[in-house]
């Protein structure tokens, strides 16, 4: 492909996966089509499905075209300050509209498309769970949390509670939520010596 | 609605559930249509959406009508075994087929439905956590359990990490995960004094 090709071909991927979110923030993503987004693209359906496979990829690739840079630890040398900010953006961000509803329904979507679960954990939530570790080993080494902790868990454990009240129950997710759930992980369930 | 009648009309409504899992076992949940449930029962369309506004709901209630009686906590005394088992139980029924597969889809259909979101709530997060809660209490009062534990996270903390890999990692879920997550949490994330 010569250059000018290759960046039309860029800016028509552009103008469809901005077409996918304008959509699947009217309608919803239950209502999504990729007929609806080639119309409102102004292309041919097969141009969608050349590049994306499935509406869930396509809604994929969309949402994560927006990713934005908020999502880094700090390392103010202080544990439980950055965990607690980087924790509140994190629920800013994906708990709220307008990236909210459209990650719900990515999550929801990843339970019947498995190449959207597959995508969603490489380009997402593996690279996050790789900051997450790197950050608590460095609070380790400084003895701000226990030695033993189980690496493999940390992020599991960590942003379990909050998937959980996402996806199950639904609540709002809230700074305060946050910060309970953090002083009961750091706290443990075990009586206090 | 005389005796016989009523009869009758549980009999069908068990029919269209029986009919309903059967084909979300065979085909998965995304290809599960009314039509294709209505056709297995030998009813018509109409039939069904009496009963059921959507296909949603008719699924939530065919699985909540197997809804088995495992989960229950024991009360040996012993919080830490009780917990673990009660656990292992639910990743047994909820993590692995036939019911694992089923219950990821309809998790994955409450971000779409907000009617199934509230009747999962409803039935089976809600009457559970309070199962949690009571068995947790028993222990605290035995001097088991921190004093001060945020009952009302209890929940969220202990399945939030199972859900999180039965949903978003997809990793299996294994009685080793159950235990190596308890043992992380009873132990907090502080460091030891």
């Amino acid at each position: 492909m010569t250059d000018r090709r290759a960046t039309r071909a860029d800016s028509r991927a552009e103008t469809i996966m901005r077409s996918t979110l304008e959509l699947a923030r009217e309608a919803g993503y239950a209502k999504l089509s990729v007929e609806a987004v080639a119309a409102r693209a102004g292309v041919g359906k097969h141009t969608v499905y050349r590049r994306w496979p499935s509406k869930g990829v396509l809604f994929l690739d969309s949402l994560l075209s927006l990713h934005e840079p908020a999502l880094e630890y700090a390392d103010t040398g202080d544990i439980t300050a950055d965990l607690r900010r980087q924790i509140h953006a994190a629920v800013d961000l994906l708990g709220a509209p307008p990236w909210g509803p459209l990650y719900r329904a990515l999550i929801g979507e990843a339970q019947h498309d498995p190449a959207v679960a597959a995508g969603l954990n490489e380009r997402f939530i593996r690279p996050q769970a790789e900051k997450t570790v790197a950050r608590i080993k460095a609070a380790q080494r400084r003895g701000q949390l226990a030695a033993d902790l189980d690496l493999d868990l940390m992020m599991a454990i960590l942003s379990g509670p909050l998937y959980f009240t996402l996806l199950i129950t639904q609540e709002p997710l809230t700074h305060d939520y946050v910060d309970r759930v953090l002083h009961a992980l750091f706290a443990g369930l075990a009586p206090r010596p």
